[in-house]
This record gives C-alpha cells, structure tokens and sequence, in this order.
C-alpha cells in the first residue's frame, strides 16, 4: 500500500519529515496548455501584441512563482531550487500556447510542486494579459510530464491525454 | 477592436491606469477538475486521507494564495478583497474533484484572476497531498465562469467544455 | 445566539464576507508581557545590549508583521492600515518588557488581528535577541486590551488578569 | 559570560554570522495555551463549529508562518526547514486548547524561532476564528519546551508555569 | 519648522498615522541612471542579449517590487497602487541606461516611496542580467523627480544633477 | 567572450542553472552614498531625529529585503545567507550617509545582488524617515565592492568613482 506522506496515521494532514530522505538532484517538467480564441490568438501572432514581450512576462511570472512554491502551497517544504525555467510556445494550427516548465534542485525531496506552480502561474499570467479580448481563455490539462530523483525514481507520464 | 488594457500602442506589455475605473462590487466565479486515480479518489472517499481535513486545507490554500493574486500575477493591481470562498466536492460517478471559488471587492478593477489564482492554489494543494498515490492527477479545465461588475458588465462562460 | 462569522451554517470555516459592513474607523490595542530572567533584563538594563537598539528591532518588527497580518492569520482580509504603533518598555521593579500595540484603519472590519499581531512579533523579536542569554523567556498572555468602531462598537478588556 | 550572537561589541544588534557553526540536526518544541469563555470552548466542543476544521486551520497557518520565520522576526536567518508540526488539542475539564508545534531542520543555526512562530500563527488563527464570540480570549505561556542540536546541545525548560 | 512625520517628540521612529489625511490622486516619478561598461552596453545593442526582453524583465521587476513598497520600506504604509509604470531606454552616445518609473494611486499617502523603489528593483535587474560581463556596474543618482497630490502639493527637482 | 549567464542562445533571459557550480563560501560587499541637503542632515546629527534609531531602522530595512533577494530580483536563486551585515555612518564634512553592506552564504553562487539589496533598501528606508525634510535627498553610486569566492574568484572595484 502507498505511503501517505502527508497524512497522519489518524488521516489528518501535516507537513512530510524529510529529514531521513538522501540529498540527491531533482527534476521535474509540468506543463499545461492555454486554449484561447481565434481572435485572442491572432493578437498575439499578429504583432498587436508583442509575442515576445508577453511570453517574457508569463516566463517571468512562473519562474518568480515557483521558488515561492511553499507559499503556495501549505505542505510543501522551502526548497532552493537550482533551476527554474518556463517555456511558451504557439502550437501550430491551433489557437493554443504551450507552457512547459522544468524545475530542478539538490535536495531531500522532490520538486514536482515546482515545476507545476511555474507552470500555473505563468499559464495565468497569459491569461490575464489577453482576457480583454477573450474572458473564455482556457488552462486546459495542467499536469506533470516527468520526475526523476529520490526514492521512487523516475516517472514519466504514459498516456496521451 | 476591443483595448488591450495590458499593452502599450507599441504591444509592450504594462500596467493597465485604473485610476479612471469607477469603484463598483466586481465578484468573479472560476473552476477547475482534478481527475485523479481510482486509487487515490477511493483513498479521499475511504477515509485513508481525512476528506474534511484535505478539503480543509485545499481551501485555505487558495483563500492564502488569492488574497496575494497581485504576487504572482505581474501586472495584476493588488486589490483588497472582501471575500474569498473556495469550495470543493467529489463529482458523483467520476474519480474527480471539482473545485469552484468565488471572489468579490468593492474596487475598481475585477477579480477575475484572483478567483483564478484560489482554484489554481487548491487544485495544486489537493496535487501535492495526493501524489505520492498518483502522480499523473490532472488540473483539467481552469477557467472563469462568470463575471460581474465594472464597464464591461456581466460575462458567463456560454459554452459547455 | 453570537454570530460565527468564520464558519458557515455546517460549521467548516470560511472567510467571512465583509461587503455589507461600513467603513468606520476601527481601532484595537493589544499588549503581551515579556518575562525573562534577572540575568536577561540586567543586560537590557545595563547597556551590554543597547536598550534603545532592542526594542527599535522589535518595534519595527511588530509593525512590519501587522501590515502584513492577512499572510499570517489566513481568515484575516487584507486591510490598508493607517497606523501601526508600537511600544516596548521596561516594567519596574520586575523581570519584564511591557509590549504594547495599536493599529488603525478605516476600513469595513475590524484590526484586532493586526494589533495582536504586532504584539506577537515584537514579543519573539526580543525572545530572538535574548534567547543566548535566557531559552526560557515567556511571552505571557498575549490579549486584545480594546477595541473601537464597527457594529459591535466598544470593547475593553474588563479584567485584570 | 554568555555570548550575546545578535549584539556586536557596542550593543548594537546584528544579524549572528552562522558560517562558523556545524551542519548539524536542529529540533524545537514550543507551546502555548489558548484559554477562552466557556462559552466559546462549549461553541469549539458541540460542533457548531467543527473543531476538526477550526484546527485544520490553525495547524496549516502555524506551518505556513513556520516556513517563513525569517521575514516575520528580522534577525532569524532563512532555513530550509524539513519538517514543521502543530498539534492543537482541547484541555480536559478546562476552557483551554493547547498548542504545541516542533521544527526540525539539518542546518547550522536552532529552530527555536521557527516552533514559536508556528505557535504564535496557530493560537492567533485560533483566536480570530473564535473571537466574534469571546474578545477576550488569552494567549498565555508561549514558550519554549525543548531544544536539541547545535553547540549549545539539548535544553529542557525545567520549572512548570 | 518642518514637521518629521516618521519620528515622535523624543526623536524615535514611527509610522506616521494618515488618518487625518485627505484621499486625493498621488502621483510621483523617480530615475536612476545605469552605467555600465563599452563592453556591456554593446551586448545590450548589438542584439547578443536581446535588449527587449532584457528590459522587460527590468521593468516587470520594477511593477512587482513596488506594489510590495511596503514589505520592504518598514515605515511604508501599504497603498493598493492604481498604477506603476516603468520605463527603460539606452541613452545615446553614453553607455548608459535611463531607468524612469511613475507610480499613482489615489490614496491618503503619496507613493513616492514606490516610484523609488521600482527604479531600484529595475536597476538591479539589469545589474543582475549584465554582472557576469561587468561586476562594476554602477546605479546612478537614484532619485525623485517629482510629485504631487496631497497636502504639499507639487515637488519637482530644481537643480541638474 | 563572456558567459552571459542569464541569456540563452538566443538572447532571451533565462535563470541560470547552478547545479554544476561548486558550493563555496560567497562573500560581496555593496555601498552607496546618500545625500541629502544639509537641513537634514543637521535633524540627524543634532539628534530631533535619533541618529542611532533612524540608522537602526535602515540596517534592519537592508537585512530584511536581503534576505528576500529572489523576490524582489526576478532571475536570482533563493540562498539561505549566513550573514548580512549593514552598517550606516556619517560622512565627516559632508552631508552624506554612507551605507555598507556585506553578504555571506556558503552557496553554489554568489551573493553579490544580496550585498546590493540589502544597501538599496537601507538607503530608500533613510530616503523615506527623512523626505519631509528633504524630497531631494540622491542615492549616488549604488555598487559592488568586493565579491569573492566561485569559479570567477575574487573581485574588487578598481577605480574611485
């Protein structure tokens, strides 16, 4: 039966101790993509917007986000992540932007929350740049990608969405 | 052709001046669903992991995070909020957990991203506490439901996902 | 029968709504009595610490803590303080350093939260700055001493302790 | 003479240079005692409010103050805690919850701070969940129980309240 | 005699108390200039590092430390700013960059503090992306170039630097 | 040709990766000059302003914010400093205060934008007790020191300014 670490024997949450866990590097991708409409998406290809400009600024956001990833997020331990870095992408023939984040840290746990807080809050920040043209932008399957490092190994994810 | 509040004439991005805004209730409603596991939702179900008390701290994680909004969105206003409400319940049928807040202020720019920000915060809190029993959980579908107040009214999100 | 407006009608808590309430000026004092040994409050008094040093350190820190009391307190809705004073002095004839704090707003809820917490920060500033002389430093009973303004009005601490 | 680390040679504070110290493992237990009305523990006992989801609250706002000691009390220095835990449980035949939080972290300066920040962030959650029923509520005693690791080895307050 | 808002008759800080002030529209603008060197300011032009995103990353760290004046200037009130505008720009002929900000809000306090505070933040950035081809960046004459609003009224830098 | 650490191949920012860097004791010290018109130069010396409070609330401003570099520096790793040291003294016949400060971390990069925090935010701290005095007060030559250890060794600023 899987380990629940952050509950307690009763069930209650509390806080991982990491204490007995090896320092070892860890990685961790996230990714989600951001659907928006024709015309929220033409904006941005177009030049009305600076493509670059506003991928800086989401880029920026997540990689800001994520080393306050324990402010986030209440059991997460502070961790000083090595390596932060949020890539946005236009997908071709689709009126959608690809956010992929990879985190990365010698540590005694993992840095999935990482990865997937750069992600969220890079994929918000998109959203908040363009919600004058499109409030119905979506932030369509926010997941992680693969891990590596620690106790349980490398994961990656197996299915297609 | 709709403004572009975050975008200068030349498309660099800035701060939008809400000094000419009028001071009006603004409420915001956002979703997401977590698609996890049969294993992990059973575990929620089953009281291996205490519901009330995982639910408990999703919520307040998003309370937490969306009072903060203007910290990890770069060109959000920090907007003092007068309320925040995160609720979250299992989907019948499905292994899900749809989680909805709403958020409101008396000011002169909307909350939609910091309604945003409380399902994004959750969602990740109800991730990192269930990940040890499945690493492949899925934020599907972060998205604004409606919105209210200010000059561009009121907007429901039309269409079913 | 009181109102408990930090749980709602099954009794999980929430975040109360405070869009109904006035913007009144709210005030609230709060104090907390700092209790250290012979050997702690001599260096104090005697100048091996600089008195004046000590308690600037703690006063700034209490003020800069209740600015930010809706980080710590997580029902707590972020307020723009108008005023945060407070004030350390040391207590005759007795082992202890008096912490007193009052925080002002108008706004439309209450700044106890702010008060006792400018209170609770000074008091482990100075535990901080003297624990190498004396670990069993007691912060001994942190209490709103009053509070003004809103609809329940007036409030002062009827007892002595 | 004890060493005073957050003086220098005028009585000036200053922030303890930690560089010279071992790497070592930390832990601390703190304390405190949260009296109310009967009124207010019989609210806490009946369930008008949950008191799983009132403790819930108060355990996750210790955690989350825990981690972030070093902006709240100015001289503390950052430390990557591995473990923060708060515990919240109803005094047998008294109106009094107490609250005992411990911290741990493999590092090379104590985490006294960091249980009595826990502490302090769960009694005033505590409070301000509880205080549209009972203002006067009572942080009494936070304190210190025990600390381990480091130069100065293991302390144990001695003398009961 | 002018009055010195942040200390008390006996010559000890304190926050000033701007209950009494009147909310009007406040506006201040601040520079600094950053000179850096031949070598540096041609991988700025020349296109090695991209200036754009460059000063995008400069000026969204400006927008983001303002908004925050208050964490980080103890005496500062907190002031939901309308507006925080940052500009950057190579100065001719001069291996110079001009950093400009404006910050606004209609608020009891003026927001010079802000202004300064994100040319600060912005300037480092800068600094922090260049170091590793010139550690003897220099951040120039940071300073206030204006404001007004409030009982003062209009203050504007007479003299050239 | 120089590194550009915080650039990709393309000249878009990025974080720095340091895991391949070698931990090692980081020193940097940082300095700037404020002056300010010789009315309030005289509050401070004549002591209506407590020289000794004001420069104790610029130190403590100078340790806080350093503590927190990576938020307020978007491409800086968060480091668990050892020691921030900030010191404020003036100038003998000129109305100027000099500002020092010095950083230390045993870490995998340096601590040079920490040394610069910290003398930035002391520096706008003494701006902001003494603005009513003088709205003209200029922060001259923000810069580096010193900085030693990592793989760049040490450095120090050659030239006078």
């Amino acid at each position: 039966m899987k380990r629940l670490a952050h509950f307690d024997s009763r069930g209650s949450f509390r806080m991982a101790d990491i204490g007995g866990k090896r320092i070892t590097l860890r990685k961790a991708v996230a990714a989600a993509t951001v659907r928006m409409s024709r015309e929220a998406i033409e904006t941005l290809r177009s030049g009305r917007i600076i493509k670059g400009d506003a991928f800086a600024a989401a880029r920026l956001a997540g990689i800001q986000a994520a080393k306050r990833t324990s402010e986030w997020i209440p059991l997460c331990h502070p961790i000083p992540v090595q390596w932060i870095d949020v890539d946005c992408r236009l997908v071709a023939r689709k009126p959608e932007v690809e956010i992929t984040a990879t985190a990365a840290a010698r540590w005694s746990t993992g840095v999935e929350m990482e990865a997937l807080t750069a992600v969220a809050a890079a994929a918000l920040t998109l959203y908040d740049m363009c919600k004058s043209i499109d409030r119905g932008i979506l932030v369509k399957d926010l997941r992680l990608l693969s891990k590596s490092g620690g106790r349980s190994g490398t994961w990656k994810r197996e299915t297609k969405l």
